[in-house]
């Protein structure tokens, strides 16, 4: 029998930044790490929140990752730059790097940032969406280990190489695209692997070569298919859209290539050497930000009007659903499985903090 | 019985260069029209080529686009701006604002543009791959006219938003993502329906709401799916691509939203108010350009080496197949599709300009 526990996001987020605290962090550091995940399972995507904390907190204790994440400028032009992350955590550097774009862009309308030396940095989203307040569109990605086969390939060498992007609306809540270019992320397998169900024909190859149902099979050999599956006339797309990640992370920042991407999940002990890019756009720069967010608004009211298919409530927004949820989250308290709970509680016991259930 | 008669690429840009100016554009506009419309029958993008000159040749004649095609700056920052393309071709729109995207990017290492008023603008690709010479990333995206239903909806109220990236290589040929957000473009459709095949299940939905394999209703009725179709949790990511592109053409330009862009396929008359995002980044803002253009040529061995599956070939790059296209048929000629042949006939008549086959 399943069992969930509900903890409110305040104390989820006091507990996960003690918890990297204690494993090193900088206080403001540990508070910026425990935000994206927390915001993660805010959003409901469970898969990439505290359900992760274990992994980050044993790159922590390993050494495998830096305490301590300092930004060094490898390369600049005004609206351009590359940073090189010194193997801190992915969620601290992402955020830090994803400041300094900001900066930029509102001195001069665009700029972009591309980091090496990093390491995964949860949900792509959280960055995209730090644009917003500063009414400007987000832009994150990153690459990560090799779980992708290319397109007619049998061998991974693709991250699931996620993209952000975030845009500022007025009265409606703000549109956010956060997505693997595969057909699904490796979350969404662990979620099924955690939970037992089988996996839909399409998300992975089977030691085979050909699409399985078998989370565990799935997990374990890790051949995700990208976006649009082997279709005729439209595989090839997410394929695409994974090169341009992984051209960006990788070959624009100077990081490691996917395919020598050391795993987040404990495989190898070196550093991962994970690239990111970011984008800001100031609205400004194109357009009345009144006008923009008019505009916004009416898209989304346009697209929610579509007459759904039979079965289906109503067409979202990308984003809305998250949104939706965390509405309800910060008010009811995030739902954690048990197996999270019990993951936490060793956490706790570790760092000899205060379990929160 | 389907025949072909194959032109050299000159004459068939001479001669489209010609009907374009023949139909009022400046010289070296048509030049530019024609070149977008020839290199995308290089690069074996038929759908996009002059197989489509009749459909630009008929807006021009009836009014609904300007034969002068004159930008005017509506605001800008540094590295932004917004251009109002004053219903011009889109071709020659793009490039024009492309243009100014580049020399914006070489001042301060990136800049974007979004551009209203426009028109179709044939290739992404073409616009993306204008950055690669000056060692730039380029980026192009359109909306276009109501084709794709939103993810669980049965009602097109998306275009097939295209997305371009380019991307230059050193001694490998540049990788270029070129690509509708729907499963497949509406030119797909048009080939099939010229070809008489049937289409895959998962391209379009038919009159009943489900996927249909009647290229002629697919093509009459223009319920394209999204990229990922509609399978579960896959699915609503082309949604969101498509949904990306909409908020910079439209919301960001202040062009017309998908929804009310005059299809360019011959129904209604008025100016369509496409519009189009454009984005460059400087190499060497980020990194050596020598460094980059290694570790791209790395990535595209890298890709390429992956074994592929059964009855596969081996696995080719976002763009590859259409470069090596491309060189065969700048040195062996154009095959055009005899029915592309009748038309081209047709606009020398009109135009009483000296066919070319």
């Amino acid at each position: 029998m399943i069992s969930t526990v509900v903890i409110e996001a305040q104390n989820l987020q006091a507990f996960t930044a003690q918890a990297f605290e204690r494993s090193g962090l900088r206080r403001a550091d540990a508070q910026i790490a425990a935000d994206v995940l927390v915001t993660a399972d805010l959003r409901g995507v469970e898969s990439h929140g505290v359900a992760r904390l274990h992994h980050y907190l044993a790159h922590l204790k390993q050494g495998m990752v830096a305490a301590e994440t300092n930004l060094t400028i490898l390369r600049e032009l005004p609206t351009t730059l590359t940073v090189d992350a010194g193997n801190g955590l992915g969620l601290v550097a992402a955020y830090r790097a994803m400041e300094l774009t900001i900066e930029r862009a509102a001195q001069y309308g665009s700029a972009a940032a591309a980091v090496c030396n990093s390491n995964h940095f949860g949900i792509a989203g959280y960055y995209a969406m730090m644009a917003l307040p500063h009414n400007m569109i987000g832009v994150a990605m990153c690459n990560t280990s090799p779980n992708v086969v290319p397109f007619g390939g049998t061998q991974p060498m693709l991250g699931t190489n996620p993209i952000g992007w975030a845009f500022p609306c007025g009265t409606e809540p703000a549109v956010v695209v956060d997505m693997a270019t595969s057909g699904i992320s490796v979350g969404k397998l662990e979620v099924a692997l955690r939970t037992g169900v089988s996996i839909p024909l399409g998300w992975a190859l089977g030691e085979n070569g050909l699409p399985t149902t078998d989370a565990s099979e799935a997990f374990r050999i890790r051949r995700l298919i990208p976006l649009g599956g082997f279709a005729e006339g439209t595989g090839y797309k997410g394929y695409a859209l994974s090169t341009i990640v992984e051209a960006l992370s990788y070959a624009l920042s100077g990081a490691a290539m996917s395919l020598n991407v050391t795993a987040v999940h404990g495989r190898g002990n070196q550093p991962t050497d994970t690239g990111h890019f970011f984008a800001a756009y100031r609205v400004d720069g194109f357009r009345d930000v009144d006008d923009f967010k008019r505009d916004m608004d009416e898209l989304v009211r346009t697209l929610r009007s579509c007459p759904p298919q039979p079965g289906v409530d109503g067409v979202l927004l990308p984003g809305e659903k998250e949104h939706k949820t965390a509405i309800q989250r910060s008010r009811d308290g995030i739902p954690l499985h048990a197996e999270v709970v019990t993951l936490l509680r060793t956490i706790a016991t570790d760092l000899q903090i205060e379990p929160i259930a």
